[in-house]
């Protein structure tokens, strides 16, 4: 299928004309510098071969970034907060491939499966990269027979959505999953699920928050006392799942004119996912005329009311709300389903959301009983619960707090920094780091042999190195090295022997 | 581009006949759930659509795997002691897309390029995924401008080779990199790179090593002195590079059948590479008559020295070895270069090698410095030094290791289990868990309202936790539960109010 010279000549033509065409209408930058690597690309193919100098656009692809050390500082240390709840609930990892056969995926997304990113046929197996982390876990448990596991999965994972870089949404970003698989007896391992994003957003300390309990088959009760028809169940628990970014009206609009509801049944849908609260309006709406002859209705509440006693013995009852306007946006669901959202704090707010009151959703998750048996010849199931922690979005709400509450964050953890006051010293330099390094004492020194005394002490200052230890020809006649405290300047003279042991009593 | 019905249809005739082929043959079973995943994808392309129970082959891609938790748990051990060592020398993390601009990749691997996975087109950048972990930090520090950092990366990389499976050897697999750039006086970042591959080496206890040296300028320098043509260098230091798994007759074979080499050039080259020694040996070779007019070689051999001397400050030498047969396979590197290999234990072999003497390397690197001006607008370079620690490798020795060894690893770090005793006791199991997670014990529970108390006590044994927390009525009434040692079956009743403090005092 290889294209012939005179066909890449009139691609190249083509998507010329489209960069001239782009450029002169003034559009965005990313989407001319788009079409202009498109451009570079199909040049490339005319075998022009590799240049010594790059003549294309030096960036990330679209909806991408790298991670600076800055970052990686900060993902780092929620990542490992978070695995330690993981693992304190008795948590084990797993990991997959980053792509998956494209038949795995086939069929679990619905509309979205468009989003999913294909692998060129080069030869071999149809391949995409996998769009979320329960697919691929569904598909293991499956493939290796397991009907018991707590896995806890973190890896980055590939939507082609419309980026919107500025608020924290991107092509490729991290997903932070814990599930529960087995079939337990209602609500144990759900109400667990909830306790542990409680566990995480408190000890994260990102804000307050709430987290939004609701259960897909009270919402398809709901439906049914309502009218819907029966196969119009998903697409309104997908319209419903919009109202926390639009108004009522709207939705009911989408409910009426694109999903062809009577305005009746609208309006009686409307006046349900109004509902929130706690316990009481799980018994109200037990004894509510419409929904108490509807079995899974009945279902759901009595599911609800047991999660709810559940979560006040493990003392989440002022954290957690039943609002039954929440809905989710896949499909797989079938049980409980939960949404934590922080409340916001003005400083927060900055690039995070435009959404009043609210940063949005930083964790999310539900029951999903059916997922396993689509991959099992037999379709053998395996009930499982689990939840998602938005870890993109707390990765910006922290960014944006440290850099309102002015924080300046370390990118290394050097202790000591082992410097030359004067030249010649390089090699003692080498002799006493090596000695620090297999104390386990984590230091380093300039690349240089006779780097300037004043850059060395700037580097640490920038940096926050807490210690130096200065080498200088009379102090070492003695068998001395001077060991200095950056912030307050202090210096003292330590026997060579002791400096390990010094240093560690200083950084304790 | 989309096919028609009938393309489609013509297109699973074929696949139908190779597979048909495949299996009257008796291929490989790998090849042939290829071939019918291939099948089935084009069955799937005439929209039979999603169905309830798969009808593919339930496999991971080609060349990749799955890792569970016993897996994880000791590459996460690994990693962890890995990361300490490259934080112990000012290393920061960075991370990058797992694909790049196609662009990014051209031209920078020889004729490995036809390895790289591409990405389809779906309209928007070509992209392919990473290859490696050392051009995308090129295309970083380019694009960021940045001329000093020693960073970390540990990440998963691409190639369509043919797997190896049981040797190791995958499609996806995890590089770990510790690279220095900047502009510096020789030799001191190359010699602390030696060091750290040493202190990770130490630190993994996984045996016995060697690290070998060697200079791209003196490789040159000694192809120019045996004859060999200027432009056929880095074809003959790829024939060198195969020495370590093929005899001498082989690779001059090559050289002069395939690469050109006169049979003189080649016997001259076959003199040289298998030298290998001490600072004795390069004093050797700098009074060579052959080498020591050639400025490359001279250039090489004082680096050579310089670095035996640094790291004979750190206590590297009886760890390293100059050996003129090393080589490095990629074309980038433009100096010192590195390899670390495993002297081995025959347990170790076990899977993971079939050479002999050796299981091969497990860390490798070199300097290279014209990389980054690649990217550069300007051909701007920013010299770099860095070593990749093969942890896939590291991952199959102690794999092996551990089974030859007996050793059963846990695969979660639950402290206490939380059991009834008899039925009726799940809320207060709930409660009493609560405490002991809010202490921030590790815990858990079966998600069962009765669970049998010997199922509960084998799960323990089974998963090596080493406490148990026993609920019952009659000690529940004075305020007590019992608390076993699950190794000595030793029980004592301890009060509810000091029972998290209990528990601590006995895991530490």
């Amino acid at each position: 299928m290889s294209e012939t010279r005179e066909q890449i000549l009139e691609e190249i033509k083509i998507q010329g004309d489209l960069v001239r065409k782009l450029k002169a209408t003034k559009e965005p930058k990313e989407k001319i510098d788009e079409e202009v690597s498109r451009l570079l690309a199909l040049k490339n193919k005319l075998g022009e071969g590799p240049s010594q100098t790059q003549k294309f656009v030096l960036k990330t692809p679209k909806g991408t970034r790298d991670y600076a050390p800055k970052q990686m500082m900060l993902r780092q240390n929620v990542l490992d907060k978070i695995i330690a709840v993981f693992k304190k609930h008795g948590g084990e990892a797993i990991d997959t491939p980053v792509f998956e056969l494209k038949e795995v995926l086939t069929g679990k997304y619905g509309e979205d499966s468009k989003l999913i990113y294909d692998l060129k046929d080069q030869g071999g197996e149809i391949l995409s990269l996998r769009y979320d982390l329960t697919v691929p876990l569904a598909r293991y448990l499956a493939m290796n027979k397991i009907s018991n596991i707590k896995r806890y999965h973190i890896a980055k994972v590939y939507r082609r959505d419309n980026p919107a870089m500025t608020r924290g949404r991107y092509r490729e970003f991290y997903q932070c999953d814990f599930d529960i698989a087995g079939s337990y007896d209602p609500m144990l391992a759900d109400s667990e699920c909830v306790k542990i994003v409680s566990e995480i957003l408190d000890t994260l300390a990102i804000g307050d928050y709430v987290i939004k309990l609701n259960h897909r088959q009270l919402l398809d009760g709901m439906f049914e006392a309502c009218g819907v028809p029966n196969d119009k169940f998903r697409s309104i628990c997908s319209a419903v799942d919009k109202l926390d970014k639009s108004p009522w009206p709207e939705v009911r609009k989408e409910m009426i004119e694109e999903k062809g509801l009577l305005p009746d049944t609208a309006d009686k849908i409307g006046e349900y996912v109004r509902l929130s609260g706690d316990r009481e309006l799980i018994e109200k709406l037990l004894a509510d005329e419409q929904l108490k002859n509807i079995p899974s209705a009945v279902k759901g509440l009595k599911d609800m009311h047991l999660l709810f006693k559940y979560c006040h013995i493990m003392g989440l009852s002022d954290k957690i709300n039943f609002d039954l306007s929440l809905a989710r946006g896949l499909d797989y669901y079938t049980g409980v389903i939960y949404e934590c959202v922080l409340k916001a704090e003005p400083k927060m707010l900055n690039g995070c959301s435009e959404e009043q009151g609210t940063v949005g959703s930083v964790a999310g998750g539900g029951r999903y009983d059916n997922l396993v048996g689509m991959f099992d010849t037999k379709g053998k199931q395996v009930p499982c619960v689990g939840v998602s922690i938005g870890v993109e979005r707390i990765f910006s709400v922290l960014e944006a707090k440290y850099a309102a509450d002015g924080i300046k964050q370390r990118t290394n953890e050097v202790e000591v920094m082992v410097m030359s006051a004067h030249k010649g010293l390089h090699e003692k330099r080498l002799s006493i780091l090596n000695d620090l390094w297999n104390q386990g004492i984590k230091a380093e020194h300039f690349y240089k042999l006779n780097p300037k005394l004043l850059n060395q002490l700037q580097y640490c200052e920038e940096n926050q190195i807490p210690l130096a230890v200065v080498l200088g020809d009379s102090e070492l006649e003695k068998g001395k090295v001077k060991l200095r405290e950056i912030s307050t300047r202090k210096e003292e003279d330590v026997l060579l022997a002791n400096l390990s042991d010094e240093i560690k009593k200083r950084l304790h």
